[in-house]
């Protein structure tokens, strides 16, 4: 009975990591010896050709996708990510990581450095939407328009504890995943085996297989390498209304 | 000399770890917000034929094996995972899982319930089997008949955290660990490199390649996603035993 | 406000993770039970011919390679990694692994055991070179003579927690990862999504395609299944050095 107790402790913990987890997401300075520039290295491209057709095409899908991820910095210091989701400069990011605030400093994967204003963000769906003026006119990343089923390859691209352009790669492990970390509710989101850590949040899901994008990867659990992405055909619409229509007041923004 | 000490504590930590993982996966109620019915999308059936034929079949041979892993509840709140092993409704899982209770809810991959209830459990050897009259006359799992090689692809499926019909990939990442976690001796089980995390235990560890069993996923480490499974082919002797001769007093319970 | 302090503490928790997870895989004594003889099982060797060809190339290249990694022992019980560079008997580690000693104890993968002596370590550069007279003549691990991009797939061959001739499979996750884990400075560092825990420091990326050693593992972090490994390329003068010119005083050792 004493080791009953024990293992409900640790339990106890678990289910709290996944909640801290979720926040822990969302702000906090992430150190800078961390967080240096990251270069693509291009030494190798005579080489690429030599490779097995898939792999190549991996490397590709990768280094394209890229160059539409971005690195999203608050004046705190906090960081998360994001990426480009029409060519009107919109980026598409978690709300827990712009929540509160209207403008956040924009870093491609080449180091160059924006500004973005927050025009849509949601409550209770865990989605928010940045304009970066000076990113008009690049093609973004392709969207998947169908789900996806369990065993599906994929990518999670981002900036986990400030590592810029950083990508990880698993499979869909589960779907259907319905569960809370207030004040934001998440509904048949897609659980996922690739490593996603702090400062990925908001950072796109690609289809290994074609680059698309399947989903916005927003939560982990501190055990089991279990991540969670929110479905991107299941918010479209939301994300359509705001660039549309960008907001001009922001919940907790005076 | 300090700074030794404080990397005793931290590695002391980490047995302890192993230790408290092994239970952990035992006992504990899983949240209910994380506990939600996941059904296998079927949406895209029709571009599977489109898809290169390794990777229709890694995603075949995972929705026809979740058909027949099932969840393990007990009347605390405690769960763990299983797999139909032969047509009489017999269903494999740790002896953790079940040890103390005579009676099990077995939940399938579509959410249907049944009772089971446990006709064979060791004392030293970390495996159980669980007789499940409404799951008769249904196919089980293959079994490989010999043990695998270090580098063979590998499926784990299982309900890690209660998450329902999960699978992660990974490696066999060693042979031949030989390890106690009281009261329960492993002897040459494989190492993995799947992610799994407590609600696997009992689940079964499948050859990525043509989906038999190899092993029944029991134990983890809290560092460096490090799995260890039982292979099947030493315990099915002792499982055959009981599908034939059901225990009629259990250990433990009275 | 509460929210933000509490998500401070916990990232503070995870930068210090990073400098223990380093110090980690420096010393500690790995617990018996975990370090126990791994043998690779060869029965299966009739049926891989019957595998795709992909798949034997890499169960043949962790075999292979397996018999050039060694286990490093120091009297105080704590472990590392290493491998076979030349065919001098010359082994690369990590020079945490081998800090303030001079001689410490090498078992390979078929357990036997031989004396190394220190004969080069650097104080900033967080390797070393060990010299095993039982190991001259032996072939060595073949060496890539250029850097990798992100998305290469790579196995980390060592022994986390102990666990003998372990491998892992992931990617190049990262480049250009800068970070001091004092008193060591690394430099352009690649980062990995193979899972490595302590134990395994000093052992060898490899090019899953090819089998060519492209950095030494030397750190990771708590979170996310972030490892980082120094490209040996980079450090290739100073090794070559060292095997040219033994030190003959080493730092910290009297």
């Amino acid at each position: 009975m004493n080791k009953h107790w024990i293992i409900s402790l640790v339990l106890t913990a678990v289910v709290l990591g996944i909640g801290i987890t979720g926040f822990f997401m969302i702000k906090g300075t992430i150190p800078g010896q961390l967080d240096q520039p990251s270069s693509i290295l291009l030494e190798n491209n005579a080489s690429i050709e030599e490779d097995k057709a898939g792999e190549t095409a991996l490397k590709d899908i990768i280094q394209e996708a890229q160059t539409k991820v971005v690195k999203i910095e608050l004046a705190d210091g906090s960081i998360g990510s994001g990426f480009l989701y029409n060519d009107m400069g919109d980026v598409i990011t978690n709300a827990h990581v712009v929540h509160g605030v209207k403008e956040v400093t924009i870093v491609t994967s080449d180091e160059q450095q924006f500004t973005g204003t927050v025009i849509g963000i949601s409550s209770d769906i865990d989605i928010a939407l940045v304009r970066v003026e000076g990113l008009q006119g690049l093609e973004p990343l392709s969207i998947r328009m169908d789900k996806v089923e369990v065993g599906e390859d994929v990518l999670a691209l981002g900036n986990p504890l400030g590592l810029d352009n950083t990508v990880t790669t698993g499979i869909i492990s589960g779907v259907g995943r319905d569960f809370e970390l207030p004040p934001y509710t998440y509904s048949d989101a897609y659980q996922i085996s690739a490593p996603i850590a702090p400062g990925n949040s908001g950072g796109p899901l690609l289809l290994s297989e074609t680059g698309e994008v399947i989903g916005i990867n927003s939560a982990a659990s501190e055990v089991g390498t279990i991540g969670f992405s929110i479905p991107i055909i299941d918010v479209l619409s939301l994300i359509k209304g705001w660039s549309a229509s960008p907001m001009t007041t922001l919940p907790g923004v005076e």
